[in-house]
């Protein structure tokens, strides 16, 4: 028996439901610390008890509260962004060198944005070292299909070997993080050209924004390096129609392959759990957009549209 | 200052988040009592405290219990749905005899279901009272439109000046409530022959399910009847692209006329407030989805793109 595509998305949005069941939402909670920044009423991430406890704080400006269980950055309320994010580099270079985290050792070298109320950029941090935070993290993930009488066929990636994160796995067509001050529509065009050797000038016009996937999730080991942490994300999805002439190749080291596949072999090997875990979300919402997946084949159809869709409770990006 | 499309999704889902504010939250749940049935551990509706004192209960098998704020049907826990329904209809035909509830007065001759927790149908009641028991709700929705080089138009009916429910207003173009055992599809595909007379053999392959949209609304003045009844709803969402020769044409009384318009005249239909609250969810459903709202162009887009999606706090149907 195969994975159904409600356990495929339990997989990835894996943190529990306060409405659900109250002691198991408040026991997860307990495994962390909510990280904050002076000035700003809002929890901005979780940090895991554990990271708490091993991260080399800087005393002179991160204030750890056990009772609250609040890790603040205590940097004065008119601060700049370009001065938290130093102060957060800073501690973070500490840690590096202390060598007390896996994530730090995969490096990235790109910035990821902390968003505060009122979509307001707090600071940025490392990429590798957003997990440790708990941040919510900003991608853009989109399906390249080709579709002729007889249905859809997908453009499906195999993530490299030797990728740090969920290697070998199945993929989306083209997928990425995105960095501070990047927006989601430039993002996917740039990680179409890199990933999929796509030609920007037939692509930019044709690429259609459909919506987005949110969920909150705990990592495991296939993510890489400590499990536990909190990592709740924001993907937004873009469709692409090919012709089939046009095929993706690997542009950089990250894929190994493209292959076309159907319908039935992508829910085949979603069922067999062969595709990284939110790239199975972004697949699922794109069935349920073009009927594939409807109430009546899918017992769990209500539930799938919600949790594809859930409300996370972080200030979040606005980009306008 | 038009309405943006965060509060025209704020219109309509205006039942208050518990993670938003646990207060009002707290404060608008103490307005109600929950109605439950014997035997299933689930809050099936709320029902408006006003409305607990005013109806009357038949005492032999309805349960108040003032202190846990509940209202059981009190069968045994091995009753047949059939056999519940029979005992709800009498007490509502009791309700309607004392004349007691405004929303009474629009009998329907249609039930909608009840559904408890694993999609098993519990009972089903009168469509004109299942808000004063403030049941889930269901329905679906479709947008016919055409689209060429010049883009999208949308067929937009406008209401009957008589109808007892939000008179006048615009609506999407084939929407409707779904009865006990009927199954979404099969809704829409008899809701778009009898509203828009659009013929069932041309239209059956080219409906797209798409979604659907779900939201926990309080009712206002608009709806008719008695104010503040909660009325969580799931509505199925389709999509139908037709040929510029076809033309939706009124098949009942329930609309006046059909207008074909542009993006711009939608969205600022949108704007002015024309549209039907739940009405607009879907239309701001459909501009996600097909790219004409997007991250880049609307400050609210993540929040929009969670509450069109609401997880509604009840048991909910299956219909595999």
């Amino acid at each position: 028996m195969g994975k159904t595509n409600l356990d495929l998305i339990r997989e990835c949005d894996n943190f529990p439901y306060h409405e659900d069941n109250r002691a198991a939402y408040t026991e997860t909670l307990n495994n962390y610390h909510a990280f904050r920044v002076n000035g700003f009423d809002a929890t901005l991430g979780y940090i895991l008890n554990s990271v708490v406890e091993k991260f080399p704080w800087p005393k002179s400006y991160w204030v750890i509260d056990s009772g609250a269980k609040t890790v603040t950055l205590n940097t004065p309320a008119d601060a700049t962004p370009e001065y938290r994010s130093k102060l957060v580099a800073e501690s973070i270079s500490e840690a590096v060198k202390a060598d007390v985290f896996e994530v730090l050792r995969g490096w990235r070298n790109e910035n990821y944005p902390v968003w505060g109320p009122g979509g307001q950029l707090i600071l940025d941090m490392e990429r590798c070292a957003s997990p440790l935070f708990g941040i919510v993290s900003y991608g853009a993930h989109m399906t390249c299909y080709v579709q002729d009488e007889a249905g859809f066929k997908f453009w499906i990636p195999r993530r490299a070997k030797n990728k740090q994160t969920y290697p070998s796995m199945l993929d989306n067509t083209v997928a990425g993080g995105m960095c501070t001050n990047e927006k989601p529509f430039e993002c996917i065009v740039r990680e179409a050209m890199e990933e999929a050797s796509l030609p920007e000038s037939s692509i930019r016009s044709a690429i259609r924004p459909v919506g987005c996937v949110t969920y909150s999730h705990i990592r495991d080991a296939r993510a890489g390096g400590e499990t536990g942490l909190s990592q709740p994300e924001v993907e937004y999805v873009y469709d692409l129609k090919l012709e089939p002439k046009v095929i993706p190749k690997p542009g950089d080291n990250e894929v190994e392959e493209f292959n076309l596949l159907t319908v039935q072999e992508v829910q085949d090997a979603l069922a067999r759990g062969e595709f990284k875990p939110n790239c199975s979300v972004v697949i699922i919402d794109f069935f349920v957009r073009h009927g594939l997946l409807t109430p009546e084949n899918d017992p769990d159809y209500l539930d799938i549209l919600s949790r594809l869709h859930r409300r996370l409770e972080y200030p979040l990006a606005s980009h306008c």
